[in-house]
């Protein structure tokens, strides 16, 4: 089977519905952080670099991919909560209740993480990235080359 | 392993194995753009307010949320491919086939769509966001508050 098809017919599992849509892994983070607890706030707080372990299946889409590029990485936080609505931001106790949407806390319904990094190795089937505060073996769902506008993530 | 999880499993269904996260919509886009073939390419490039429908199931979520905010806000693009792994950026023939982590296409495995937006009002169970180039009945998987770092999206 050619790689497009084996990631057509992937993708393309249950979705029965097609209101709970299913994600594809495109890859894992290699990282020395293994806890939770270890990982910083976010990646500029001391963040290590990692390995982004790309999945075989759709290797290709690597293509175009150099060091020194500045790019978004999406992760699902695989370890947090989705039953969570309400946080202390930053686990502060004194900061009042407030919605996940308005934090950045990784507990939250859909768990994905926004992951501004840059690419410093170009790999066989890997990419070295950072900083990155994702925890080892947390799946990778997209990446995106940072655009120009010059928003903030 | 019990029989109703081996038939969820072989079913292909959410989660069986922890591999292919489900998604749960938070939300919806409703836009005046109806069709992808009226869509800016990005929010930045012309595209309207729109309004953010909130799911009741997790309105709590919002809680936090005013005028003013600037906001990331992920999409699933639901009318993308999930079989593409290589695009002529920005549909430029002239331009060579690149992988899609290289670029913004809508197209890729997981098509989950970055928006930074600003909050112009808050509604009972609605927000008003823009500019957005996503297309109505867009559904919203998370919503996050950009960081100060001034890091690109």
């Amino acid at each position: 089977m050619k790689p497009k098809e084996k990631a057509r017919k992937m993708a393309g599992r249950p979705e029965a519905d097609g209101t709970h849509p299913q994600l594809l892994p495109i890859g894992v983070i290699r990282s020395s952080i293994k806890q939770r607890s270890e990982a910083p706030k976010q990646g500029s707080e001391g963040a290590p670099d990692a390995w982004l372990e790309v999945n075989p299946l759709v290797a290709q889409g690597f293509d175009g991919l150099a060091v020194g590029d500045h790019l978004i990485v999406v992760t699902w936080l695989h370890r947090a909560r989705r039953d969570v609505l309400k946080v202390h931001p930053r686990r502060d106790r004194s900061r009042p209740l407030t919605g996940v949407f308005a934090t950045r806390s990784p507990d939250r319904p859909n768990p994905l993480g926004l992951h501004p990094v840059t690419v410093s190795e170009v790999g066989k089937n890997r990419l070295r990235i950072g900083p990155i505060e994702a925890i080892d073996g947390t799946p990778v769902v997209d990446i995106k080359p940072v655009l120009g506008g010059g928003q903030s993530t």
